[in-house]
């Protein structure tokens, strides 16, 4: 059985990982016959953003982990215990925690980093040459993982790619239901909600991600 | 386009909803072609828990409609804003939320009790004559709502089957990948996370939930 590691960057599309995409993409790994552990950094968020009102919450604090631990149902480890080789492949759900957290994308656009401990895992994986997915914001980090001329999607939002060109990402546009591949460091990358208008939509990219993932692990 | 409207309790299984389940439910709905709109009651959740250690955070508080804005990526309203007549039925995800916020069964037990927005809206769903569905704990709340001799099942946990019978209900054991149905109350149950050991297994039986509820609405 395919083993796939799962990194979470909080609980929330707007200051962490996107519930959708990280539910759906569980839910595609083990319905194609693969299983998973899902992981994320011991830091605090970059803030807390109230989902009823979109306002950041002023002198609240949470933690990644800890709030990434309900969308995991509590099986979840800290980033730093991850050892690579008990994994196959690697995927990353969307949402505002991937830009805020594991990279400060949101913030900083083109001149981003990544958050330390989520940039040595991941350059991991791709040293070991284990396919990875990046889901909807995500691939804002491929390029500050697999360097100049490696291929991505987050859809068809010019502005975005026009960032991520700048950062050394050959993006390439792509609608919901399909994905784009970078062949040479074997990533996978699925706009899901940087275009999806409902969670059918989301699933459809996002299966395929999955589907092609565990082929490929 | 037969519209749902999705109880949220909170988002996270130990506090709030059932997070998988609650987005299985908002998945199965939209690729079996209705629409769902998310309601919460605006409470605060009767306490707060720690997703990675299980322990109780003394002195936080938290909001149930603003933390299950989460699941629903912001597109939520206060459950006292719920127009009966607008929707074809309802339907709950468990999670401890539905025992802890919805009502105090996860407290009480067979004396527990509703919480009253929740219960006049549950009600008038009943009177109307429109089908519910309740998945996972969520079903402790059936007798409440409809009255001695109503069905539903918890799964096959036999102590809380007993609790839930001398409350009125009559309770059916089920497997994960099945639904319990009550004809005359237009009530359909299944375990979910009750029973299941992963998201698939969960999904199956919310599936067809999801099935029978669209057809009878």
């Amino acid at each position: 059985m395919k083993k796939i590691a799962i990194i979470l960057s909080g609980c929330g599309v707007y200051d962490g990982s996107e519930i959708h995409e990280a539910v759906l993409t569980m839910l595609a790994i083990t319905q194609q016959g693969g299983e998973y552990r899902c992981f994320a950094p011991n830091i605090n968020q970059h803030h807390v953003v109230n989902h009823l009102t979109g306002n950041i919450e002023e002198g609240e604090t949470r933690n990644v982990l800890v709030e990434s631990a309900r969308i995991a149902r509590g099986d979840i480890e800290d980033i730093n215990e991850l050892v690579v080789t008990d994994f196959d492949a690697l995927v990353l759900p969307g949402g505002f925690g991937a830009a805020k957290n594991l990279c400060d994308f949101a913030i900083k656009g083109e001149s981003c980093m990544m958050q330390s401990d989520v940039l040595r895992v991941f350059q991991a994986f791709a040293q070991a040459n284990k396919p990875a997915g990046y889901i909807c914001i995500a691939p804002a980090m491929i390029a500050l993982v697999y360097g100049q001329g490696s291929q991505g999607t987050i859809g068809t939002d010019r502005d975005i790619a026009a960032q991520l060109t700048s950062m050394g990402l050959k993006h390439i546009s792509c609608p919901v239901d399909e994905i784009v591949m970078d062949e040479k460091n074997k990533v996978i990358s699925t706009p899901a909600y940087m275009l999806a208008g409902n969670i059918g939509e989301a699933a459809q990219g996002i299966n395929k991600l999955i589907e092609k993932l565990l082929a490929m692990a």
